[in-house]
C-alpha cells in the first residue's frame, strides 16, 4: 500500500513535469525570440532559413497519400467506388461541377485557382483560407475585401503582395512566432457565443489557429463576409437552428435550389473544429495540434512540432501513443477503424434515404400535390440533407465525435424519412404507384454509380428519369 | 529533450509497476490463501469473519440511491416522468405487469420472489442469477434444473440448501477465493463464438464473472435453458441475426405477441457485458471491475476491492480518476452526463416511433390490409423494437458504448419508420385518414402518461382506442 501511494505520486509528479515541461519550453522560446523579420512578412520562404526543421516538416504537406476514408490525394470525390451519390445530392450546385479530395496546405493557392467552382463571379471570400495575403487585404480593404471580384481584383492583389499558400504567418506573428488569430470571422463567431478569445491560453491557441478555417461557414448576403453560424452552439442542430432563424433574418435562405426536389439547400463545409469541440478529445481539452502536430524527431536530432498537417493515422506513434501509452499501435488503429467503419456505414445509409426523399418530392411536384404539403416535405429533406452533409463534409470520418456524428446521422435519416412519409401519403392519394417510383429511383442510382468520372453522363442520368425542378442559381 | 525522455520513461516504469504491483499483490494473496471453508460453501455469512472489510463493502449493496438515469431504488420503471411509454411497448407481456428498477445484489432473493412476473408456471431458469445455490442445483439436477417449477421445486430446494442472494461463491472459489465462472451458459456462449475461456487472464476474469449474468439471454425452447445469443457476435444486429436464424431453427420465435400490433416480439435483457465489450472501455481491455469494483480504503485503513456493485457515478474518484488522473471529477461527471443525455434523448425518440408503428399496424389489421403487407410491417416493427429494447434494457444509459448505442437507436428508428411507411401506403389506399389515426395515437400516449402507477388504468387507455390484437400468451 505504501508502495502504491508512492508510485501514484510519482506518476502525478512526472505527468505534471511533463505537461509543464512542454509548455514552459515553448513559452520561453517564443517569449525570448525575435526573428528579425518584418511584422508584415507573409512569404513562407522568408521563414525557411530561420526554422529549417519546421520548414522541412511543412514541405511534407506536398506528399499525397490516402487513408481509408480521407487523405491528401487530389482525386474526385465522385469516385463511384467511394461516394457514388454525391452528384445527386449536390445536383444543381457548384459542388456538382467539381469536388475533389483536399490536398495538403501547400497546394492551397494552386488548387483554389484550378477548381471549376471558381468563376468570373466568384468573390474574395473564396480566397480567405487559401492565401497568406488575406489578413493584410482585410486590413487594407476592410469589408470591401469579402465581395471583391476573385479573378479580377483579389487574386492579382494577393499575387502582387507576394503571398504564399497557407503557411507561417497565418498562425504565427512573424516577429515573435507567437501563435495568433489572423481571420476576424473566428473572433466574431466566438463572440457570438459569448466567448472572449482576446486572452487565450496556449493550449486553446493550439486549436484556435486551426479553428479559423476548419469550420462551417457561409457568405453573409449583405457583403459576402465569411461568417460562422455559431451563435446557437457548435452542434449540427444548433447551427441548423441558426440558419433557420438568424441567417434567414438577414436574407440568407439557401446555398442553392436542389434540381431534383426544388428544395432550398444548405451546403456544409468541413466543421472539424466544431465537431472536435463537442467530441471526447475536445471535451478533454486535447487540442487539434496535440494529434495533428505531434512532437517529432526531425533529422534524427532535434524534436520539433510537426507542421505536416495530415491524418494522425499516418503518425500514430507520435500522435496517439503519447497519451495512450499503454496501448499497442495496432489496437489503437483497429479502434479508429471500428469507429470510422461504423460511422461511414451510417453515413451512406443517410445518403440513400436523402436521395429517395428528393425524388419523392420531385414526384409530388409533377403529380400536382398541394403546395403546402410539398413545402412541408422540402423542409424535412432540407434538414435531412444538412444533418448528413455537416457530417459528410467533416474530415474525421466520425472520429472527432463518434456518438455525436451518429446522432446527427440518426436525425438525418429521421428527417429524410419524414419527407418520404408525407410524400407517400400524398402520392398514394394521387394514385401514383410507389413501386414504379422506387424502380425509377433505382435506375438513377445505378446509372450514376456506373459513370466513373464522366460528370456530364452522370448529370444526364440524374435528370433523365425525372424532370429538373429548377436550374442552379447563377454564380 | 533528455529530460522529456527521462520523464516519459519514469511514467512508463511507474505505470508498469502500478499495474503489475496491483495484480501481483492479488495473485499472491489468492494463490497462498486457504480459507478453511468447504469448496461447496454458498452462504455469504460464512465468509463474513474471514473477509470483514469485503463483507461490509458487499453490505453497502443494501443502500438505495438513484442516479439520473439509473440507480438502486426499487421503483416502478413505469414512472411516467421517466419512461411513460413502456406499458405500451411491453403490452401483452409479463413485463407490463410489473417492472422495477433493480436494487442491489443483496436483494436478489427477495426481489425475484416478490415480482408479479413470477407465477406458478415460472421455471428454474428464472432463479439462475439470483441465488448462490444455482451452481449446485445445476450440478445435481443437470438440465432438469432449467425447466423445473420455480415455486414448487426450485425455490424450496434453494432455501433448503441454505443459499444466499448473489454473493461470494458466485464469483469466488470458497477454498482459495480465486475468481471462477459458475454459470455454464456463459462458457457455452463464449464457445459459440469460438472463444475458449478455460484459461483466462486475471483481467479477463474481472469481466467474465460479471458477464455470467449481465447479458442478453433467452430460454431455449427445448429445455428452458438460459442461453446467450452470441454465436454471431455481441452487437445488437448480430444478436438479432442469431434470433432470426439459429434461435428460430430451434423453435424460438418470440417472447410474446404484442397486443397492439400482433407482432412476435423479442424482449431484451440487460446486455451490459456485450455492450461494454464493443465500447471504448471494453476495447481498451478495461474490465467491469476496474470501474464498478474500484480499490477503496475501508475503515480508513486497508485498501480493498469494493464489492459495492453500483454506478461509478457514485465513486468517480476511485472508479474514473485512477486512469483519468489529469481530469477534474466535475469535468468527468459532465462528460458522462453529456453522453447519457444525448443517448437518452435518442432513446425516447426511438420509443415514440416504435409506438406509432405498432398502432399503424393495428390499423392495417382492422382495415383489412393484405396479410403479406401486415407481415412485412411487423417484421420491421419487431426489429425496431429489438434495436430499441436492447439499448433500453442496458444499464449504462449509453455510457458503455456511446457510438454503438446511438447506431442501434438509429437503426431502431429506421426500422420502425419502415413499418410506418408500409402502413401509410396501404392505409391511404384503404381510404383511412392518417390525421385521425395520429390523433388517436396521441390520445393513447396522453392517457398513459397521465396515469401514474395505476397499471390497470394504463392498460385500459392502451386498449380503449384500438382493439387488442391477441391476448398475452399464458405464462
Amino acid at each position: 500500500m505504501a508502495r502504491k501511494y508512492h508510485i501514484s505520486f510519482l506518476i502525478l509528479v512526472a505527468v505534471m513535469l511533463l505537461i509543464s515541461g512542454c509548455s514552459t519550453e515553448q513559452a520561453n522560446s517564443s517569449a525570448e525570440l525575435t526573428t528579425g523579420l518584418s511584422k508584415d512578412e507573409i512569404n513562407n520562404e522568408a521563414f525557411k532559413d530561420l526554422f529549417p526543421l519546421q520548414y522541412n516538416s511543412y514541405m511534407k504537406n506536398e506528399e499525397e497519400e490516402d487513408t481509408k476514408y480521407g487523405g491528401s490525394v487530389k482525386r474526385s470525390k465522385y469516385d463511384p467506388d467511394k461516394e457514388p451519390y454525391l452528384p445527386i445530392l449536390f445536383n444543381g450546385y457548384g459542388f456538382a461541377t467539381e469536388y475533389n479530395e483536399d490536398r495538403g496546405h501547400v497546394y492551397a493557392n494552386q488548387d483554389v485557382r484550378d477548381i471549376a467552382r471558381i468563376t468570373d463571379k466568384s468573390i474574395g471570400s473564396c480566397l480567405t483560407c487559401k492565401s497568406s495575403a488575406v489578413p493584410h487585404m482585410i486590413e487594407e480593404m476592410g469589408d470591401d475585401y469579402w465581395g471583391g471580384n476573385f479573378n479580377k481584383d483579389i487574386w492579382p492583389k494577393a499575387e502582387e503582395m507576394g503571398h504564399s499558400a497557407i503557411g507561417c504567418s497565418d498562425c504565427h506573428d512573424p516577429e515573435t512566432m507567437d501563435l495568433r488569430i489572423t481571420r476576424p470571422s473566428f473572433i466574431k463567431a466566438m463572440e457570438s457565443q459569448g466567448l472572449d478569445v482576446s486572452n487565450p491560453t496556449k493550449n486553446e491557441m493550439r486549436s484556435f489557429v486551426c479553428g479559423q478555417c476548419h469550420v462551417e461557414y457561409y457568405f453573409a448576403p449583405e457583403n459576402g463576409e465569411v461568417t460562422f453560424p455559431w451563435a446557437e452552439g457548435f452542434k449540427p442542430e444548433e447551427m441548423y437552428e441558426y440558419y433557420d432563424t438568424i441567417a434567414k433574418d438577414t436574407g440568407f435562405e439557401q446555398d442553392w435550389i436542389h434540381t431534383v426536389s426544388g428544395t432550398p439547400i444548405l451546403k456544409a463545409q468541413h466543421p472539424e473544429f466544431e465537431t472536435h469541440m463537442e467530441g471526447p478529445h475536445g471535451k478533454a481539452d486535447v487540442s487539434c495540434s496535440d494529434c495533428h502536430m505531434p512532437y517529432e524527431r526531425a533529422d534524427g536530432k532535434k524534436k520539433i512540432t510537426s507542421h505536416w498537417w495530415t491524418s494522425p493515422l499516418k503518425t500514430m506513434e507520435e500522435s496517439c501513443a503519447t497519451c495512450h501509452s499503454n496501448r499497442d499501435i495496432e489496437e489503437l488503429e483497429e479502434r479508429v477503424g471500428d469507429i470510422q467503419d461504423t460511422h461511414m456505414k451510417a453515413l451512406h445509409k443517410a445518403e440513400d434515404v436523402s436521395i429517395t426523399a428528393h425524388y419523392y418530392i420531385n414526384k409530388m411536384i409533377t403529380s400536382g400535390v398541394d403546395e403546402a404539403k410539398i413545402k412541408q416535405a422540402q423542409e424535412h429533406v432540407r434538414k435531412g440533407q444538412w444533418m448528413w452533409d455537416i457530417v459528410a463534409a467533416e474530415n474525421g470520418a466520425g472520429f472527432h465525435n463518434p456518438q455525436g456524428g451518429m446522432d446527427t446521422l440518426r436525425i438525418s435519416e429521421v428527417e429524410s424519412n419524414a419527407a418520404i412519409l408525407i410524400a407517400t401519403e400524398e402520392l398514394v392519394k394521387k394514385g401514383v404507384s410507389l413501386e414504379e417510383l422506387n424502380k425509377e429511383i433505382e435506375k438513377v442510382k445505378k446509372a450514376v454509380t456506373g459513370e466513373k468520372d464522366n460528370f456530364k453522363k452522370k448529370e444526364h442520368a440524374i435528370n433523365s428519369y425525372f424532370p429538373t425542378q429548377q436550374p442552379a442559381p447563377k454564380k
